[in-house]
């Protein structure tokens, strides 16, 4: 990561290691089936940018709560992600061979394996959250619905099955947002959500703040993201580039435009940092996570 | 279901109703993806034999509680069963094309399709219990906890895993009751502790009996499965009967033989009434349930 994003680094060198601790502990490689556990902690554990996580860590230190707080809620969190991206790699779904630069998961072991690798990491998102005996209960259940509404039938998961019948079809940019509100933005701004609940404090205007930063950041991620599949090789992505139109995806680029896609994403992440505008240095972490987002190169 | 079982019929005709009604309405069609909507419905609403929640309801009875308390229970249940059943199907998985008498998800849908509606049912349960305000917040997380744990790495999907990997292989007797215990019997003495924790009572000797309960009959009804597989042509079965063969597994009736496994389960149904004898008349749904398990033909 650039010198240009202190604060960035600082929380990214403390958090990326709590988390994968965490991750380590928590996914055990000796459950009662352990091809099973292999491929859980071969597509949680395998790298990637942890945005999510680093977003509810920084959530965390906004809200003025200790980094451990964040660390199951992050946890959590990624395992979410890790099950999606397990499953949105199948034949069935985007058929991806490379994930991180590393063989996808139903590759490295099989299709079986990883569609329940999939489905514990999934569960074990939600078990975590009920068992962490550091938090009240009712904020457990805050986390727990929170997380479900984000990643479910009107969440994260429609937004997939809206990509999947957009292949070959010319999308508005409307429903192009839709869907990829759905799809990435629900999960990013649920992280930062949790991050709030983590605190166990009562602040409405900061859990408003933090929903409008995470809705502004998501979609500035995805307007990203579009742009380094036309813009980048295989090899610097660590996964196919041009993959979109290899599935005859609509896609920011190809709707707007490079340049007007690079300006919106611009003002998305502008529109992020107003939002916690108020907050002076501790929102330092998360404005500059918004400030990468677009300036990321994979 | 037969007149020898008049307490077990009561209970039936009441929650079957209740239950589908909840399915309902709580699996509804308009959501931002309606054919993953659609899909989910499809999965959850085709009927099937209700075993885990009549468990439920037939529990909260027992300790008391009026049956309204068990519909979210109940509901979140057979969501989790219902994903396992969308996803066991898969061609990667038993690839079976028919469940109930009817096309598997993946058939009458198509495999993406299929593998999101069991994600989304998989998720809808744990919202479910999380979002239902009838319960407190720590009889909620007890609920979530103790069904994250009975379907995860250690349990349903690790039975699931090593399901898969015995394809071909002459198992022990241990070996396969293991296999059963996690696919099938944890969340089958699940929906008894949920049945029990939605009364919000504090009766630990009750929780213990109705564990006890659960982990016969879901034995008993696992073995019964396999003598129904041999026994039973496909029509009759509403599934393919000798897919067990099919699939080169090992059963009870191929390790024990025919005589020795019926025996077994009603040996099992003996313990299981045992287990709930203190209980008198308020435990006779449970106790005919049991007796029904390896009494049924399908």
């Amino acid at each position: 990561m650039s010198n240009s994003f202190p604060a960035l680094d600082t929380l990214r060198t403390t958090c990326i290691n709590r988390l994968e601790t965490s991750l380590d502990q928590l996914l055990p490689e000796n459950t009662a089936a352990s091809r099973l556990s292999q491929a859980m902690r071969y597509a949680a554990l395998s790298g990637g940018k942890r945005i999510r996580p680093l977003l509810v860590y920084g959530a965390t230190t906004l809200a003025g709560a200790p980094l451990a707080k964040a660390d199951i809620p992050a946890t959590a969190v990624e395992l979410i992600h890790a099950y999606s991206l397990v499953h949105d790699d199948l034949p069935a779904m985007d058929d991806d061979d490379l994930r991180r630069g590393q063989p996808t998961c139903h590759k490295a072991f099989d299709e079986a394996t990883a569609i329940l690798a999939g489905d514990t990491l999934h569960t074990r998102a939600f078990e975590l959250l009920a068992c962490n005996g550091e938090f009240r209960a009712d904020t457990r259940i805050a986390m727990i619905r929170q997380l479900s509404q984000a990643s479910g039938a009107d969440g994260m998961a429609a937004g997939q099955m809206q990509d999947m019948q957009a292949h070959g079809q010319q999308q508005t940019v409307a429903a192009l947002e839709e869907m990829h509100f759905l799809k990435t933005g629900r999960l990013i701004t649920v992280s930062l959500q949790l991050g709030y609940f983590a605190a166990e404090i009562d602040d409405p205007a900061l859990l408003d703040a933090l929903t409008r930063f995470g809705d502004a950041v998501g979609l500035a991620f995805q307007i990203q993201d579009d742009i380094l599949d036309v813009t980048m090789d295989t090899e610097q992505l660590g996964k196919p580039s041009g993959s979109d139109e290899k599935h005859a995806k609509s896609t920011f680029p190809s709707l707007l435009g490079l340049d007007a896609s690079r300006e919106r994403a611009r003002l998305l992440c502008e529109q992020a940092q107003e939002a916690l505008a108020g907050y002076g240095e501790r929102a330092a972490p998360l404005q500059q996570l918004a400030q990468y987002i677009i300036a990321r190169n994979h």
